[in-house]
């Protein structure tokens, strides 16, 4: 039995052994099912289904169906994600009251161990969508993501605390940094609140700039980094072999 | 001809394609000749002679014909090294009006292609032998190491502003990191001071959690960082294998 995603939240001041997610970005169940298998082959930890790139979305039966088929066929946890247009993710047809059934469906079937909130959604479907996967032992990760700027250290932290407030299993922040400045901000505001915070916490700086992030974001207190399998799901997202040998020579030097 | 030691200095927000340095450490010619050869199978850009740690450090003679010796057997530029005790190094017989002595002689043969002075020195030698050196087209690293803690910000820059006064070539420095905090503090004043002064800035945390500012410290403004060959000349340095294959994976995906 899988249960949640297993990820670790960071005690005092230590590192991290940050855990790989790839992301399945398939628009079919060929594809899905076929992006599972080239991913299984390497050893991530954690897949996270992208759902807002799969063409059937409004069919809540066919998504509960696929997210149940992915499962079963991989020993890891399975991330379920609509990410919004908004935040950076795919154009889809449905309403936000629509998310929120599909996220039930998904939910009430134990289809999947997390599944991803974006903060920006109303606090009103947080909290019922929370209340759901606690029942049935999902891990809800709360995100917030900025595809423009990286926002003050004092925002991040508010994001974060929410997310806290709010009852998340894991808080996640992504950010794109428009200077090296910027990418060294997310970090240090990542090691204080992972300090500060009981839950493991996932941050990243996207981009060429922030890719730096994705390989030591561990070592400052982050959770999970996504790496891509065939099709990276955002900017700056390494090859999955890549960031598997970086922390392995992180790991061998600690 | 080797010209100086041909390091970055850093343009605007631009990441820096860092050098690789590794030190030789060995105690007599035959270890350095071996470390030499050793490391020249790979492709670190620059060798240090760590000369506090040869055992004829003595003599003036011995050691100019070594230094000439190992710069006639590789292509890269040498960079000649007196650590004191205080600042990390070997202890030594030599009174510091020796150390000038040596390094007068060193420079004098245009033996290398840059010398290392520490800070702590006398002004008074730092200026004599900077002098000599520029005479002679060899490039002056000004350096700064704290093995006991990270100072703050300030006082780091301080020092990055004192070497570039003094009119250094490269200014360095180096610091023990007591958290993780003081490695994002260290790759600030990295970043900061390398777009602020016009020549290439070295600088490392070190110890494990430092590591990253070896592999990283590139795209924050480092233009050098050191690896071991056969033997490490400093807590949290990885090998050069390492090094090469993280700093692939960084130019790979950038």
């Amino acid at each position: 039995m899988k249960q949640g995603l297993q990820l670790q939240a960071r005690q005092d001041d230590e590192a991290i052994q940050p855990k790989i997610c790839v992301p399945l970005v398939g628009e079919s169940a060929t594809a899905l099912r076929k992006q599972l298998k080239q991913g299984s082959k390497q050893s991530p930890e954690v897949f996270e289904w992208r759902v807002d790139y799969f063409e059937k979305i409004k069919n809540i039966k066919t998504v509960t169906k696929m997210a149940k088929d992915i499962n079963r066929k991989t020993k890891r946890p399975l991330l379920f994600t609509r990410r919004s247009e908004a935040e950076g993710g795919q154009a889809t047809p449905l309403a936000e009251k629509e998310v929120v059934n599909l996220y039930e469906a998904v939910i009430k079937n134990k289809a999947v161990q997390g599944i991803d909130i974006e903060l920006s959604q109303r606090e009103k479907d947080i909290r019922h969508l929370q209340g759901q996967a606690q029942e049935k032992g999902i891990d809800v990760v709360l995100s917030y993501h900025n595809f423009m700027e990286t926002p003050p250290s004092e925002v991040l932290k508010e994001k974060i605390n929410n997310a806290v407030d709010l009852g998340a299993d894991v808080a996640k922040i992504a950010v794109m940094p428009q200077s090296k400045a910027d990418v060294l901000k997310l970090l240090q505001v990542t090691e204080e609140m992972s300090r500060e915070i009981p839950l493991p916490l996932i941050s990243m700086a996207m981009g060429g700039d922030g890719m730096i992030s994705r390989l030591a974001g561990g070592i400052f207190g982050s959770a999970l980094t996504f790496a891509s399998g065939s099709q990276s799901s955002a900017p700056g997202q390494l090859p999955l072999a890549d960031v598997e040998q970086v922390l392995r020579i992180l790991d061998r030097n600690m």
